[in-house]
């Protein structure tokens, strides 16, 4: 049993960046930079289990969302009778450090191909996280060409295989939701640019707030059950608002005027490509469907700007370490009056 | 589905030298260098989509054209009866970055010699890659040996695997697209000269035009196929501009005087060797051809020399940095009255 | 036969350490600092050896605790019929230096799948480690990669297997106990902080200390069984004293007051996240429950924090190096009169 | 189809230092060392595409010249019945850069191994080299223990293999070539000594010979057979005036007179070793054989020194980078009188 | 045919060193550091070949102690009926630089496995290695993890091996020799401590006795076994005496007041941990053994503490290079007067 | 057919020293530094082809020599039959510098016992080398742990296996000769100690003699029959020499005079061990068989020094580069009067 996702003690932000990514996974990701020992993955674990089931093809190692693009092997079937469906939970798929390319995107099915004399293809870890969070802790350790495999699905939305003889496709949408502690490497900014939000966590300073966290700790610890009982209205109250909020969100506007408001704030702060207008565009139109507005307001852009931009900022010459952050909310702050 | 080529806002060097490619592949191949967040991959992705079916060999692991020089599997079916014709799309297949050479040019296939006792040759990459494009990002981060055989590949169009007892070769005509990020790493002078052409990319600063991209974005994210049926006539305008213009390449003239005016810029440059002549000659010629033009005029020099000298120019003693550009425009204003 | 671990001269904290984590496996295991040639593993084994045999099921290759979660594999045998249960000695299980990520974790059962045709698990380190000590030697020298896999299976108390496809999960609670020579290296912040306790040894300096140290060791070499007779009443009082402590841990009290204390440590102290104040308070609560208190009082406190709080300071700015020790006992006298 | 090698504009040094190795194989190789883009590669193989037909053992995998020393397969063949003959291309066998010591030598045919139960011999790409060139690009980028391999079986004419129970011996007389970029490091000097001859290509740098080039190119690659008819006549009269120099290779004369002029070139540059002597002896015969002269005069030993010794000679103390040259003619000049 | 130990010229601290660790492997080995061409395995092979025939199970692979812990397979077969017993000559394994940890401590029998279906244990050097000397030189050029593993089995005495589904366990008692050269590279303190002895071996000075050298070196290359008859008696003799002090071994006794003078000793030269005091004690003890004394006196503990600490000594701060065994020395004259 | 021995130009001390290692093998080896290009491995080659056929034991992998320590596979058959013998050329083995261990030593017979069910010994290296010259071409650059195990080989005159579960041993008394290139990086001081005699080789500067060497390699490479007709009785004189040599080995006496010259020279020149000693020993009592005398003289003695000593000295401080050669000659001129 997991800790309740409305028991976190803090961390709004970041609880925020990962509902924009569910509402909206064209969001593009999150990555998360931060001192150890904040409940990182605690939180995204929290928020797959309060999250309502996910209707699947029934038998399909990809878990095929029936009314998308299938995989090779859901359109065949489809051919032939109607496909079966089923319920199952959003998972939180990890990613290990060492993991290879194989593992990563699927292979040959080795065994089969020698007992039966016919090519397979053996998903990977992509086929696990088709429609689910995938995580993974300090990216900023993983090998080029893996997080470049990586980022490079999570774009396209699918995996496809033509190695070996074998040529297999499968949707591949999930949200990325990447770590890193600045201290230990960075990223090379094209990587960084290609993770839709970034949020800075850190540990709670206030003594009360420290307090709650060990009650809670405590409590949880010695009777989960009894804890879980006493958080339950509050979860299912977010989960609803989540799901409103995606059905919403095709309706909701984007006017001239907000588009204005975005390249406003890029252009002054000088930002390479267009990645970053996307992102800012996306997650205010999320944010405004979560906040149940008709159309995105300065609010939404300046909030979706908080969090889509600390990683795509260069510092200026003559500027100061750490100095980024107060341009960017003196571009917000002249750009949305 | 695709977002449309012609609907991609602004990047006109990028489009030009992407259609020069498709009108005469011996142009070479290009090298995008560039930011960010630049939609190279879409700009290839798009113009495959927009291009015509290849006819094609059926049956043939390579999709060999019928009227050309066909694979050794082609060859030996050729002499029992006539190949039957199928039609194909256009495709772009991409060089992961940690490919081995195996993978790469083909290699035994185990599982047959195992089982059937009898060596067969099992395709590789550059297999999939003939008539197709061959995108290779961040082509500066692939390995020396790896490269080498690519650009040998591309330079011969075809592929010859001598090993393990097989001998077997196939047509391995592909257009070579590889970006790189100056900033992390340069190619070897020997391997920058070996792309045909070569483009610097980077995201639009006008307002107009980013909000344009936004909006483009925003409607074929909401609804695709109406975004389709929108740009339709100017794709299929396209499309077949680039089909007459392939038919009309081998007639359009080469004067002595372009010639000359063609080596005069390379000799005012100082260039080593003769590829840069080779290339000019050749891109001035598709552009005509493009343009419909009956010969090779100065204005096509100048367009396919600034294309194609960009990645050869050597920066001279005490020549400051950057102003490599300046004195490729003096030399071509010099030398094209 | 091992040594009497109440025959061990000295090295009072390393001894208090590993039996908090006997009590209270939540405490988070220990790690060892020190020179060579002090019996850290030495305390281990005999810990182990002194302590009561461990219920677990019969034929469980993962010695399942029979009330607890159970592995995949009891799961399925459970629906058929009761388990049954038998006894096991705790063992002390050795991670050698240069172990890979599939005998760690468990991997696919090559042989079983060439000769059956089916899939199984064959269980790694992880599975040996269920419920025993888990013993690390020179934990800094170990790979990054294996060394989080470690910290994450201490931490979420389960080791879950997807791979090759194979689906396999098992309980694994181990007390993990790391030693390093801070001469040879460091780990990485992230790692030493989930650690839960952190002691210090070194070699005695008291001549009557030494001379016992050779007195025992030479009687214990000479006749190992005379030897342990001699000092078999002090073993069992302890092993009861332990399974006592175990029982009560639940029932003692942890008052507000308690909680303010330990938040007031690690606030004074500066500390990144909440790590450290979940530690300060189990380790506490275990020392209570071993003194045979009702509630958690300022001493165990202390006594808890100076376990847990070692490799968690961050040296400031300006202090000398070595000067955390004294800053540490200086907060703990401040906060706690 | 090939461009002609007579067609090739320019790079006279070049084409002759491969002709003269083709007449005597025994000058030992060619280093080409030059810029990119320079026709090194087209060179050799236009060469082999001009020269006859060898004549072959016919079913030998080593293509063994039948009144040489043969292979351990046609000696074993030969002793049952005459070896029937047949006719092959020479051609050109590249050295991919990361070839492996097995399949450079050869090694176990590990399939037939399996499969019939009896050691085979699985040859190597010395084994295609046989009679052929064998083209090394970048030859300064080899691991070092294949150059060596590779110069020792160049030395020797055989390649023996003694290993995992097999022996077996084969002809592997092979013209060398090798390029290298000096910007791209050096070889060791015993590498560089070990190459027969040197020569230094560069681009052309005069108006008419580079749109010669072009003219050529664009006449080849429009109509590659018209282009062939055109160049015909010359490319057999090449091939006859090397056919013919084979033949007179052995009656050149070497008189005392000519022994001396050079020994007394190499020891006024003070080589070491002997190679030198030897290497010039070669090719200045060789050179009289190609040119008609019924012995070896100074101008043969003259144009012999200047392929032969730009790769030995040392820089002398104080002596400014690139006066070698300079140094050489010098000698040549008072030692040529 | 071997050297006779005893007519081996000179070394009498290296052949002093050797003795004790036959007459109880409880001193814990040797290092050997020392110029080349220094008979140092021809002194270790030569003793080995003197010393008594060890009396073993026979058809053991670990040529198991009848009286002490047997190897698992021994075990079994005891059950079953009484062992029958051999006799075996002491051996010197050799542990090559290269070696594997699966070779080191043995592994799965795959041939085995794959054939019968059944997992079987392939014994490794340590198996060749119970009940002889281990021999390694050059050890500090050893990979650390192999030194490790080594280590711990010369301390535990046994090696349990539990994977790839294998659980096997057999005694590993050796003598382990190494040998560094201190030019070469050192081993880690924590290392070097784990050997029990040290000694430093150079060559001889003397005219006379290198002469000696000489003189027997050219009789026994002569005529070995003429050799061997002329040293004979001498060899029993000391053979005699090795097997008189092993079995007094147990009696020799260790008074309060030598123990005092040890840990004094170890104090005076603040030495850390606890190793070192017991070695002393081990080495005084053999050598009171050897030199048929009822206890251990002044004498003996003084030489075996210069046998025990060379290598323990920590240089102090300010101390000159190579004082330490001045200061030793100036130790042992003030602590055993 | 091979160059004749005695043909070679110039190079005597290169000669003297593999004539006294085919005399008595016990001299050790030969290390030769030099220039390329110089005749070193002819000259080996040349030696091994001009000495008498060995006697052998016909059928056996290893040629072992019938009156010698065989091999354990003549062992068992010699219980059976008397073992048949027969002729065999002396061979020149190389050493490939890119060799495995298995290879050199030899390993498990893997297709034999995946075949027979049965473990069998696959000869390495050392097999091929038994009773052979042995050489290393540029040993410098062989990996450490390879040339530690052929200089271990080279001394034992045995290889004894003992791995995988297979126990062999044969002999492997070969003749051991590397080559290296100050130039190239050094050898460690023990392993050049481990070579029995070291020279010096260099390209020969007279005229004449350079002259010669054309004209003989002129002569031998145009008909290589009739050149060895015209050497043949000299290279019969020397073989006969040699065999003579070998033969009188034994009865050369060694005074105590010419031992204490011996030992004079290598104290005055400080020298590390014993090797020294040997070496000079040895190869004078060679020289004077060779010689035809029957006792060691002060000249053999010289002679003998001047080939052992070189690779030995060691340069004393503040002494320059280069002065060990005239420091040797001192001391042998003040110690041989």
């Amino acid at each position: 049993m997991h800790f309740p996702f409305t028991a976190i003690v803090g961390q709004e932000q970041l609880k925020t960046a990962l509902i924009l990514n569910v509402i909206d996974p064209g969001v593009g990701g999150l990555l998360v930079m931060g001192e150890k020992g904040t409940a990182k993955s605690t939180a995204v674990r929290a928020l797959a289990e309060l999250l309502p089931q996910l209707t699947v093809v029934r038998e399909c190692r990809f878990h095929c969302q029936p009314d998308a693009e299938l995989c090779s092997f859901c359109q065949e079937r489809k051919k032939e009778a109607p496909l079966t469906l089923g319920q199952r939970k959003m998972r939180v798929v990890e990613l290990p450090l060492g993991i290879t390319e194989d593992r990563l995107i699927g292979t040959l099915d080795i065994e089969h191909a020698i007992k039966q004399g016919e090519k397979r293809f053996e998903p990977g870890l992509l086929a696990d996280a088709n429609r689910n969070f995938l995580y993974v802790d300090e990216v900023n350790l993983l090998e080029d060409h893996i997080i470049d495999l990586l980022l490079d699905s999570a774009a396209m939305g699918v995996n496809s295989v033509e190695r070996e003889g074998i040529s297999f496709s499968h949707p591949a949408r999930f949200i990325l939701v990447g770590t890193m502690n600045p201290e230990e490497g960075d990223l090379r900014p094209q990587l960084l640019d290609r993770f839709g939000l970034c949020v800075q966590v850190s540990g709670l300073h206030g003594k009360e707030q420290r307090m709650d966290i060990l009650r809670r700790k405590a409590a949880f610890d010695s009777d989960a059950t009894a804890f879980g009982v006493q958080w339950r209205e509050q979860q299912e109250e977010l989960a609803q608002r989540i799901v409103d909020a995606r059905e919403r969100l095709n309706s909701v506007e984007l006017t001239d005027s907000a588009l204005e408001k975005i390249v406003t704030i890029t252009s002054a702060l000088q930002l390479d490509g267009h990645r970053a207008d996307i992102v800012i565009m996306k997650s205010a139109r999320a944010l405004a469907a979560y906040r149940g507005l008709p159309d995105v307001g300065s609010a939404e852009i300046r909030d979706g700007a908080l969090l889509a931009l600390p990683h795509r900022q260069k510092r200026l010459p003559f500027e100061e370490l750490g100095s980024e952050r107060g341009r960017l909310e003196r571009v917000l702050e002249e750009s949305l009056p």
